[in-house]
């Protein structure tokens, strides 16, 4: 077979091989989603060129979002289309970030960026091109990485003489490079940074999942130990996991990869696994202990405090645009997106209501005010005063976009200087509340408390979900029961590769982690019965 | 002759092809900077392995940077090496960014950024792999780029039925997906950003001026008339001035490229021109208007207010890390690096003294105190207190990196509450100021208020370097001498294409640009004697 490159690919990214919708179900989306953008901004008399009216109107009733009830794949791809989040590139499984999708990935940059940098690691860029032969210098690295690398051949009109990897993760060129800087121990700890591209030949792709290019930081250290690279690799996973609760309410589990599972050309692989509304597995981000694996292969040495060469002690560690999936999928309802306040790039939206021109530009007016007021408050608000759409139809649109809060103001709370306050996350009346006094001190305070309590609530719900989803297992049959109900299994584990590879022929669900939260207690492996030591998490994954 | 993939070539970008040093030299400057990053952390005591213990002693004689007045091209790789801005990449043309290098990088990016937001535009995200029919499609574009292009011809560990270009940039991308979202004018203007890296397959390379990959912001708009496109192009190429003189005090001459130096794809090129340390121009940052050349080659078009379909008008804009390498060659001195206060990763460094163990504490309390002070009012500080170094050698290696100020302060300071003051710009005993009180906001007003004046000094002496380095011009024979005196020539110039191929091949030097400011009256073509319009900057560039 040829290899695949087809353009345009619409439709091979929507529905990759995987994919159990029917065709007809297919059509739909495409038909649903496409004019979109087109339809958000035309004129409501005026049909654009594009768009029939009937597809405005039908769109108009329903948003063009699939009821994630129904269809959890289908619903995914419409919230990504519908919210504009991502497109697709003209290169099968590639992806362009719109603006939307991409100011989430930047408050996920500026949050973890100062973490970084608090913690001692400096930014710097790397080249993403990489000789080929130092893909094959270490073992496990070339066996992991080769299926999916992309080559480039020529250069500058001429075949090369050795062929480019594109990289798809930077430790061996990272090596090559700490290999001239590291002399002696006090140039350790090495520990740098690099917000970057990386590409992978992925033959299932999905938006923000799974791409043949996407973007992600990868920390790398280099340590004169082995229990400082340890630390650093457990800090570093620390870190995720306080991201992921705090800023993103994702109830991330910390834990170790099997060793099937981990990382090539690692030693130990931990990860932050969370529970999509799917209830399928996502590595949110992961942390590798490298031992000194990659210090071997590329002679990365240092001389010690009695003047002896040692190989450092290395780790490595990302975190990817995945994670803007992860946030669709954790909390993301029928209506759409859902954003937690904390990486919303719009917290409130404001909704201007006025029915005659006598009362325009008076709502308008306390509506400007109130926008200024919290926008000082370093809130981020956005004033939807289009007389483009209906008050309705912004109510829902924004839903859709996963706005935290919406503020109405119509001629009624002008005159009783007060205004509608509605929470994304609790529909309808019961998420509504009036007589919010407009009286700045008042509102700010009221909307920054309850955007704490958004942020708190979302936090609560997910977990509560994941760990009503969660079954203890001992047992094989136990395992398979969780597991073909949609759920992840819990139980002891101490059986071989063999075994661990048996449960994921047979149930589709592999090791997630061995979580770093352990009951206490004798414990029995769920497959062979003999002692085990630590109980593991099996489940389906993305 | 087959293509030039090296391994490891620090030497061949140390010195490309076209590169008029000798061989002798060639290798002093080699020994001289590969040690060094292991020399400059290394105890002063224990040579490491890897270092001479001969070279070690030069190095500590002479810091390893080749004077710029001996050698221009010299000291730019030596001062680059020295202060680890940068390292070679193992692929022939690449460039590995280091973190203080990085550093300036990000405060460009940062400043930028905000720039960018507040004239309206978001930040998103375009695949690097473009199709390569898209590059076919726009007929001047493909002229321009073919020969600068890598290509993946494998992925997956298949060949590629169409081969994939890696971005030289992003207009065909950019336009392929516009127009998917573009159809009304509502939709217009359509204006976005992104950061990210580019590959051009260049033959001749230096780091950061020009590297077979390098990292840029490339902005892409899209408007409903020729005038909005006009008026963005403009707009962007004043904040790209205004970002020149204010931030970096490099006193670019902003103007417009001539036909045969405009951007392959442009209908106008904009550009600021900056005049290095030798004289040599480097064209800093661009701006282009593309009229409906991308729209024609891709079909974007929107329905304008009377429901007729148009063709969108563009424009591109764009900066690299090219400009780090402009900051390094407006304002370095024999010394090394001199960075302008505003982009330093580094403002202030401070250089404990003391000689006995008594002294120790009290000079390092109060250094603490002075950090503590500074930082807290915003100021980027650092305290150098290791005990590995002499202050001298302390000294001589903060200036080699270029930080504006230096603070000293030893145990008469301590005792006199006050500190010592030293500007990097003014070399010697002139540039240091004795007595400044210790007290924070005394210390604090003084530190701004240096930093304050560093930064016009800069800008001053960059701009009296620059204007005498200007020649008015009006015949041939003049520009002739002008360039051959090492100087920019500026003339009256309505003469053809050919006549300015002809310049260039007789002089080496290229029309810089039609700068915005032209002096009034009539004027004579210098090479026809025909009525000309405007001036023209001739000069050699890099």
């Amino acid at each position: 077979m040829v290899a695949s490159l087809r353009l345009p690919s619409l439709t091979s990214l929507l529905f990759p091989a995987t994919t159990r919708y029917p065709a007809s179900l297919r059509r739909t989306v495409c038909l649903r989603n496409r004019p979109l953008s087109g339809f958000a901004t035309a004129p409501s008399g005026t049909a654009s060129p594009e768009t029939k009216s009937s597809e405005i109107d039908r769109l108009r009733s329903d948003r063009a979002v699939t009821p994630r009830s129904q269809d959890f794949n289908a619903w995914y791809l419409d919230v990504i289309a519908s919210a504009e989040l991502a497109d697709y590139g003209p290169v099968r499984g590639t992806m362009v970030i719109r603006p939307y999708g991409y100011a989430i990935w930047e408050a996920i940059q500026d949050y973890l960026n100062v973490k970084f940098k608090e913690t001692g690691h400096s930014n710097m860029y790397f080249p993403q091109f990489i000789p080929y032969s130092f893909i094959e210098k270490e073992a496990s690295h070339v066996e992991g990485f080769s299926p999916e690398l992309a080559l480039v051949t020529v250069g500058g009109g001429k075949e090369l003489e050795e062929k480019l990897v594109v990289r798809p993760t930077s430790e061996t060129i990272v090596n090559h490079m700490f290999t001239q800087w590291i002399h002696s121990y006090r140039d350790l700890p090495l520990m740098i940074n690099q917000w970057a591209n990386v590409t992978r030949w992925e033959m299932r792709t999905k938006p923000f999942i799974r791409t043949l290019e996407f973007l992600w930081q990868e920390g790398h250290t280099a340590h004169a130990t082995p229990e400082e690279a340890e630390k650093k690799a457990k800090q570093m996973i620390e870190i995720y996991t306080r991201f992921a609760f705090e800023q993103t309410a994702i109830p991330v589990i910390p834990g170790r990869k099997s060793k099937l599972e981990t990382f090539a050309g690692a030693d130990i692989t931990y990860t932050i696994e969370a529970m999509m509304g799917d209830r399928k597995a996502l590595q949110a981000g992961t942390s590798h202990n490298l031992g000194q694996n990659f210090s071997r292969a590329f002679g990365t040495q240092f001389a010690d405090e009695n003047g002896e060469r040692q190989h450092v002690w290395q780790t490595s560690w990302a975190v990817s645009t995945r994670f803007v999936g992860g946030i669709i999928m954790t909390h993301g309802d029928d209506t759409g997106l859902m954003l937690p306040p904390k990486i919303a790039p719009i917290q409130v939206v404001i909704v201007p209501i006025w029915k005659k021109d006598t009362e325009k530009s008076g709502v308008l007016s306390a509506a400007s005010s109130v926008k200024e007021a919290l926008q000082t408050a370093g809130v981020r608000v956005k004033l939807d005063d289009t007389d483009q759409r209906t008050p309705g139809w912004k109510f829902n649109f924004w839903e859709m976009k996963g706005i935290p809060l919406r503020i109405e103001i119509g001629p009624r709370d002008v005159s009783g200087n007060s205004v509608v306050v509605s929470r994304r996350d609790i529909p309808g009346k019961a998420g509504k509340v009036f007589g919010i006094s407009m009286e700045p001190s008042t509102l700010v305070a009221y909307v920054k408390e309850k955007l704490d309590e958004i942020q708190s609530s979302l936090l609560e719900k997910a977990l509560s979900f994941r760990d009503s989803n969660i079954v203890d297992v001992n047992s094989y049959d136990e395992l398979k029961d969780a597991i073909s109900s949609g759920k992840w299994a819990r139980g002891p584990w101490s059986a071989s590769d063999a075994d661990e590879q048996r449960v994921k022929e047979e149930t589709g669900a592999t090791i997630r982690c061995f979580p770093f939260e352990q009951t206490q207690g004798t414990k029995t492996c769920l497959m062979t019965g003999n002692p085990a030591e630590e109980v593991a998490i099996f489940a389906k994954s993305y």
